[in-house]
């Protein structure tokens, strides 16, 4: 795991809504598993990467995602390893929702890391 | 911060999305800081409980809340600042929906923490 960034009055909290293409939901969490895991390791500015599957449908995925500023997003969005899983998914996304959230409390913290 | 138990084979994910009555949404907001902040703080088997509100529609809530166990479940809504909570906010929340959920990645793992 890198060293992360501490998060900045520009970061970002969001829950990504994806819908999955079920017929490609399989090969989906292969690509998802993997950007969340690189990004993690890899990406000072990428805090939580934390995706989970609807357990009565499982096609629905939501994705908590917290970026230390907006360049950290930027840098985020413009890896190659984003870019794999954008461009290697867009056939299996049935639909996409990004919902940027405000922590309620700004005490309540999360560490985020690949064991 | 207590002790944290770790995760069991009947532990839970889930995702709680609350739609509070937009009347109430500044005392539900406390209501909802102090129990998040008591159950982390103070409970070895609630292991995340992060709270954050829609950007847009901030009285869309969503919570991250994590259980080691059943038993722990069981032991958190028996607590006295869980009751508190809930019978405090009863006439707050418009609706309630409990989405448990699964982690992609058994590797990606979240300590939540108050600071």
């Amino acid at each position: 795991m890198c060293e992360k960034l501490p998060m900045q009055s520009d970061g970002i909290v969001r829950l990504s809504k994806i819908k999955v293409n079920p017929e490609y939901i399989d090969e989906y969490m292969k690509y998802a598993v993997e950007v969340g895991t690189t990004s993690l390791e890899t990406e000072p500015g990428v805090l939580t990467m934390y995706a989970v599957a609807d357990k009565e449908n499982p096609f629905l995925i939501t994705i908590l995602e917290t970026y230390a500023s907006q360049e950290a997003y930027r840098s985020h969005i413009a890896s190659e390893h984003f870019q794999k899983y954008k461009q290697g998914t867009l056939h299996m996304v049935d639909s996409l929702q990004l919902d940027d959230v405000i922590p309620l409390n700004p005490r309540n913290k999360l560490s985020n890391f690949i064991e």
